[in-house]
This record gives C-alpha cells, structure tokens and sequence, in this order.
C-alpha cells in the first residue's frame, strides 16, 4: 500500500508535526505511547510512532498533508472506547487524536440541529440540549466516554436506535479532511443533499475515508413520556414471540432488550435489583416514548401482547425512579459477567428477529458443545445479538478455543441471513469475516471507494478488508478481550 | 469520456442485443424510439439509437456488457415519469428500459420486506401487500405510474416522506448490474450492513453507477387511524409560523403540506372543492397517522396550534371519505395550475423550514419584477417547495425569461441555506446548477466514486455533475416544460 525506502527519522517527523501542533500537540514518549496501543478490544496491541493532538480542521489538515507528504500510514482515534479495533495502530504509524477537538461549535434549535467537534463526547450533546427540550438520540452504552468522531467512523448503535435509526441517520453533513489532507464538505444542514449520499457513505467507513473534523447532527426533541414495561417468561421462544407480536402488532418501541438465564442471575448476584425473577428463562424489557395519551396506550398493548405470550409477570415503570430501576440490571449485565467468570469475550451480530428463539438455540447447542459457558443480553427488537462467552484466560488455549466459538457465532448469524457486526464495527477484528457475508465483487465495489479516496492506503490501513493480509497474518494476534472499564451493552 | 473511431454499425449491434434478448426485446423503428426520447421533463429530447427490454438480472448484465465490450453509452430508464431529465438518451446511445422487469419477486411479512423487480410500480407494492396490513411509504405524486428502479435512481421522495424519510430510507439491499456488466449485491435483507454503505450510496446515483434490477424494499405496518387537518390563514407568514411551532411542539406530522392564494384558486375554479377558502392567503394540510388515542390527542394539539397561529378556519376529517376530500385540492394542484395559463415550470428546491415565509416572500419579489405569477404548493414540512412559474409558450422569449426566473429561485434557496433539489434529483435539467451548491473538492470527492465504478463513463453520461459540458452547451436546450400527463404534485 506505501513503501518507504529507509526506516523513517521519527524523531526529524516529529519536530515536523511539533511545527504545525506545537511541542504540546506531538507525544513521542515510549510510556505516554502506551495509551495509545490498542482501542476498547484490548488484545490487539501496536504502539503508533507518534501521537499528533491538532485543535482544528486547519491543523488536522496539514498533519494529514505532512503523512500523505512523508507516506506515513496515519490511523484516527476518538475516545479509544471502540471494540472491533477500529483504532489499532500500525507499526510506524501516526495515531491522530481527537481528544483536543471538543467544542460545541454551534447549536440552532429552530432547526434541529448542533455542529460539533469529533472530540465530543456523546452525551454531552444531550446535555448540552436537553434545556431547551432536545437531544441527539444514538446512545452506545459508552456514550458517556465515546467520542461523536468514533461514532461516526463505526456508525455505532445503542439501546434507543431500534425506534430512531443509528448514527448515519442522524448526521446531516460533515467537514472531512481527506487522505491528501485537503478539506471537503459532504451533506450539509438539511436532510437531503442533491448528488451521490457521500455522508452516508463516509459514516461508518471507520477511518479509511479520511477524518472527519465538524459533525452537523440532528436533535430531536425529548420525548413527553417514558414508559417501561418488564415481563419475564418461562422459556426464550416465549420471550422471543412477544418480541416478533410486539412488532407484528405495529408498534416500535424506543427499545426492546432481552437477558437469558445466566445473564439474569448474574446481575442478580452483582446488583440485587429484585426484579428480574431468578428462575426466569428470559426477560424482556420494552420501552415506549411518544405523547403521553400515546405511550398509556402502546404501553396497555404491550402488556398485554407480554401476557398473551406466556409472561409470568409484566411489570410497568413510568416514573423516572422506577424505570431507573427497571433498567439497572440491564445496564449492570456486562459487569455483572465479569463476576460469572474471570474473564468473556464479547461479541456483535445480527440476525432476523424472527429467528431469535432458533439461533439462541443454536448459541445454547454450541455452547453444551464446546463446554463454554454464554449469556446473552442483547438488543432483541432489531436482532443484535451480545453472546457472552465466558472463561478463564488462565488456562493454557481458552482463549483460542473461546475466538473459534465466537467465530462460529457468527457464522449462526450470517447462515439465518443476519450480519457480523450490528455497532461495534468491523475493525482489524473482524475482516477476516467479511467473505463470510460478502463475494469478492461486492466487495470490490467497497474497495473502489476506498482506492479512490484513499489510493495511497495510508488512512487507517488493516481495516475493514480482509486483504492484504489474510486472517492470522496480522501484526498482531486477534485477543478479543474486553478492555476493563469500558461499557459494551 | 468514451471514443469511438467510426460511427457504430446499429444494424449490426441490433442484431447482438436480439441475440441476447430477442427480437420483441429490441426496439429500432424511428417511431418507436420516438417514445423513449425525454421522460418527465419533455423539453429536453434526445432520440436513443436502441432501446432494449431485457427481463431478468442476467439478460441486463449482458446487455450491459455487451455496451461496455462496444464502447456504447447507455441510459437506464424506468417508467419514465422523472422531472430532471435523468432518463434522457445521448445521441449514439442505448437506452435501457425496465418496463418488461415487473415481478414482484418476494414478499416477507415477519421481516416486514419486499423484493422486486426495478421497472414494479410504486404503489403495486403497497397494493401487493395492504391486505396483510403493510404499506410501502415513499409515495411520490406519481406513484401511479412511477417504476421502484425510478425512484431508487433519483431517491424519490413525496408527501409521507416527512415522517418517513425518503427511499434511501426504505431499500435494504440491492442487486445491481454494474457498468462493467458484473452483477453484484449491495446491502441485504437487514437494516445495517457492515462495511461501507454502498447502497445508500446506489440510492439517488441517478442511473451513473449501475442499474439496479432487484431491489429489497422495507414494509411499514399500516397506521391504525388517520386524521386530516385543514388550516386557512390570512397571511403565509402566519402559515410558515404554524408549520415551525407544529415541529417545535415535538409533533411529527405524516405529511405538511401548504399552498399560497393563486393555487387555492387555481383549484377551486377546477375542482370546486368548496373546502379552500377563495380569500385565504395560506392553507395548510396537516396529516397525523399513528394509534387512535395517538391520533386524537396529536389532532387536538395541532388544531389548538393552528389556532394560536391566527388560523381562520381548522377543519378535521377522520373517515377516509372527508380526509379525500380534503386532499383533493391538493392532489388536484398542478393540473389547476395548467387551467391559470397555457404554460407553467415546476421548480424543485428546499429551504430550511424556519425561512419558508422569508423565502417565498423574496419569490414574490421575484414575481413581481419578472412579471410572471408564481403558485406556491409544495411539502412545507420538510421545506421542499414546488413554485409553478406561469407563462405561455407560444410568445416567443418567455421560456427563457421563465428558464431564468426558476434559475433565480434555486439560487434562492441555497442563499437561504437550503439545496437545488428536493426529490426530483439533479438530472440533466439542474446539474449546471450544483457549483451553486458545492465547490469543485466536494464535488471531486462525488467523481472519484464515479470514476472508480463508472471509469469508462458509459453509464448515463451528461446526468449530474456539471462537466464535462457547461451548462448551455448540452446537445439539447433545456426546456423545462412539464409533460402532459405527468402529476407533478
């Protein structure tokens, strides 16, 4: 993809980028560098040569002109909370950090929208809005550590995109810096732009189009009323039907999530929320927003549709303090694992939601297969499942066998038409799947994209694409190990 | 962008399209092509050399080869409804129609999708499936007569389109014949894909990467109750200010649509619908959808907003015998407009929703220093307004006068922050207008995902992007006339 003759004069590099950045811009010390060597998916480790922190557009533009001039591979990095590595650095590479970049730029209510910088942090947008009664509506379950430029770049998800879409439909227009480093506009500040959606087509495209540098995002505007609905059920077919009656029954909850067994007992274990029936084999939480006429009666159907599939208890939530409550274990289920087991590996796919109670099935056969404990928790009413694969890294091979039982995952997933990834994105981890989901000419047509943007290959290389290396001949051996303290539900 | 050293022997390259689709898929006789020689926007002509009809996915892949292998240009066309010239021919070229691709391939009630064939009709498929309680959304006025491969290629929007979002919002996946006569699969039969959006990317490319010839379309669940509010106002100030505070209030209407006096009695000279009154300055058509108690309690508060704005009269109709009668007016608009005089130009463009009494204010203007009259009737919701400028063909210079005063309105409403289409893409007709709206950086970064799919630039040459022709220079003037036949509303 590059080719540089002698091993770069780093040290020369950086004096390079400190013109451009300043001295407080440019990190090139070994123990500061360690930050930086891998995203939320630990295992895979590479530190950068260099860390580069620009403030604007302007600056971020001419350290991407300096790689581009010098042929250095250059990776961006948002908050680092990623989980597919989408951040993972090259060997001689350039990480640029966002963490400077952290204005609000401007907020026009009238208009539904607010300009940001890719440093911001998510929750900060709805924060910053809520006074005036708006908010931006993805919410990864990392939203109060990720970045709105990683967002961006993974086209993340969360528990509130079943009803309101992820992030490509709620950005409206970006400025980008390209791989040459000069500065374009794609989209703007309404909806629909004449031409081809190059928006749409750079959210999502996890660093390999260029580095967006001001992110114009939709608010929408808060919700009158919230409920919560619980029901617990005696068996997963019973809970994943009223998932598909739900649906079938024309609602769109904001959210739909479902715990198995093992997840209800851990979090049990770890948070004593009182709820979630120990002997359940299954519980649905279903939240509702809309007018408050409107959400007493969707809230009325679903539990009803809960009890006309078998629930053993429904449980309604419409204060604050009580869906507070509701939601607790839900929100302590990842942490929770973390007590099932010394360690888990985490994974992201899809599947169609008709065949959840299948493929659970199938996840339950493969784990009595391969010995290894799964939990799941997971966004059921759009399909996104978060197998939890527990064990012990301890022991000599475990992790190797629990990568392979991952795999196979996803493989359930891709055979019941479904997707290897539904938000944390494809990153270095993943690739190796892609020809899982995709022939060699349908991702040509990505490629196209990619050669044409970025044809020297130096914006984010090793990711997305299972070439040029194949899978295993990475720098780095794939360790999908949950990065401690980072969310992932 | 193509050569070729002799004119092409059609008798010849005839015979290679009749060995591919036979003889009844060939079109040659001069009066036949007369058919194919402009679609919607009939002011632009251009007789193709061939039209060809082929009926599956591989009879367009080798059709499509085969152009490539001679170096032909070719033009996709679906039914021909379009406002922008995006089906117009070049000279010397190939015109590829869908007419004969009409299967309804696949319909998937518990995933809620639908897959068909490019040249199916827009509402066949809400037809196909509204027994089962579905609905396709996108509606374009012409949804008639409109083909789904039509509005894939120009994105086409319509009156639900405000809640709904436009068709990039409803097509999952794509099977589609490349220029190069490979067939290949973007996106699938689940919301979010990983790896770039090359189908959000297909959608509105306007027939220059591809020709899609199964397309994978989501179904919504029918709305339980429908209500209808009709507001007359005194002013289109007080009317723009009733759309802004509907939004603000958090409501989300189906479809917001408002026309101005001159249409009002444009249409009730026609249809006599006896619901717009003859003095009002503004009327305004709310349409609420969602469950009853929803519906109601949404109706309440938008006639109460209305109201608070210095609406006149606010009338409700629920059954669907009222809510047509409503509409009717509506839906009537552009052919009332044919009856205020012999001629009339259908603009297309959007303005942020805050400016629309600023904007058609400066339209007035614009009127008035013209001398032409200008109705104004268009989706207020989303801010995409349809002003019919009205003249007569038959006095020599008006077209051109009139081809000006639509240019002046496009400048417009990017001046007020908004775009030179809303959703009837950029074509032939608009595409001297893009610099208006993008520097040549945004635009390259469009080019480059041209060039690397479309490298010979056989696939729909002249659509889109301003060069290599600058405007004025095309093989045809553009002549901006409505079709007769066409609704345009």
């Amino acid at each position: 993809m590059f080719s540089t003759q002698t091993s770069p004069n780093w040290k020369r590099i950086a004096k390079d980028f400190e013109a451009i950045l300043g001295e407080k811009g440019v990190i090139r010390r070994k123990e500061e560098l360690l930050t930086y060597e891998c995203d939320g998916l630990a295992s895979y480790r590479q530190k950068p040569a260099l860390v580069v922190l620009p403030r604007t557009t302007e600056e971020v533009a001419e350290a991407v002109a300096l790689c581009d001039r010098l042929n250095l591979p250059w990776v961006a990095r948002g908050a680092g909370t990623g989980l597919s590595g989408g951040a993972l650095p090259e060997a001689d590479s350039v990480l640029i950090v966002t963490a400077l970049m952290r204005k609000i730029l401007d907020i026009d209510y009238d208009n539904q929208r607010v300009i940001v910088q890719p440093g911001v942090i998510n929750n900060w947008v709805t924060q910053a809005v809520s006074g005036a009664g708006f908010y931006y509506a993805p919410d990864p379950s990392s939203q109060i550590i990720c970045s709105i430029g990683g967002n961006v770049a993974e086209n993340s998800g969360g528990v509130h995109c079943l009803k309101y879409g992820v992030t490509t439909n709620h950005v409206l227009g970006l400025t980008v810096v390209l791989p040459d480093g000069s500065i374009t506009q794609l989209g703007g500040e309404i909806p629909e732009m004449p031409g081809y959606d190059v928006t749409g087509l750079f959210v999502g495209s996890e660093g390999t189009l260029g580095i967006a540098t001001e992110i114009t995002l939709k608010l929408l505007k808060t919700a009158e009323s919230i409920a919560v609905v619980l029901a617990d059920f005696t068996s997963i077919e019973a809970a994943g039907a009223a998932v598909g009656a739900i649906t079938s029954a024309g609602i769109v909850p904001a959210g739909m999530e479902m715990m198995d067994n093992l997840s209800i007992n851990a979090v049990e274990d770890v948070v004593a929320t009182g709820c979630y029936p120990r002997d359940a084999q299954a519980i649905l939480l279903v939240e509702l927003d809309g007018l408050d006429a409107e959400v007493a009666e969707v809230t009325r159907r679903v539990t009803q549709v809960c009890w006309e599939n078998g629930a053993r208890t429904v449980t309604v939530a419409e204060d604050a303090e009580t869906r507070a409550k509701l939601w607790k274990g839900r929100k302590a289920a990842f942490a929770a694992a973390g007590h099932l087991s010394p360690d888990y590996y985490v994974q992201d796919g899809v599947i169609p939601r008709t065949r959840l109670a299948e493929v659970l099935g199938e996840i339950e056969a493969l784990s009595q297969r391969s010995g290894y404990r799964i939990a799941n928790v997971f966004h059921a009413g759009d399909g996104n499942l978060h197998p939890l694969v527990l064990y012990d890294n301890s022991v000599e091979g475990q992790l190797e066998e629990v990568e392979e039982v991952g795999g196979e995952i996803l493989k359930l997933c891709v055979k019941a038409g479904g997707s290897i990834s539904g938000e944390h994105g494809i990153g270095a981890d993943k690739r190796c799947y892609m020809p899982e989901m995709f022939t060699d000419a349908d991702l040509d047509t990505m490629k196209w994209v990619r050669d044409a943007w970025n044809p020297k290959g130096l914006a984010n290389p090793g990711k997305i694409f299972p070439t040029p290396r194949t899978c295993g001949e990475g720098a780095v051996h794939p360790k999908a190990k949950a990065y401690p303290g980072v969310p992932q539900f």
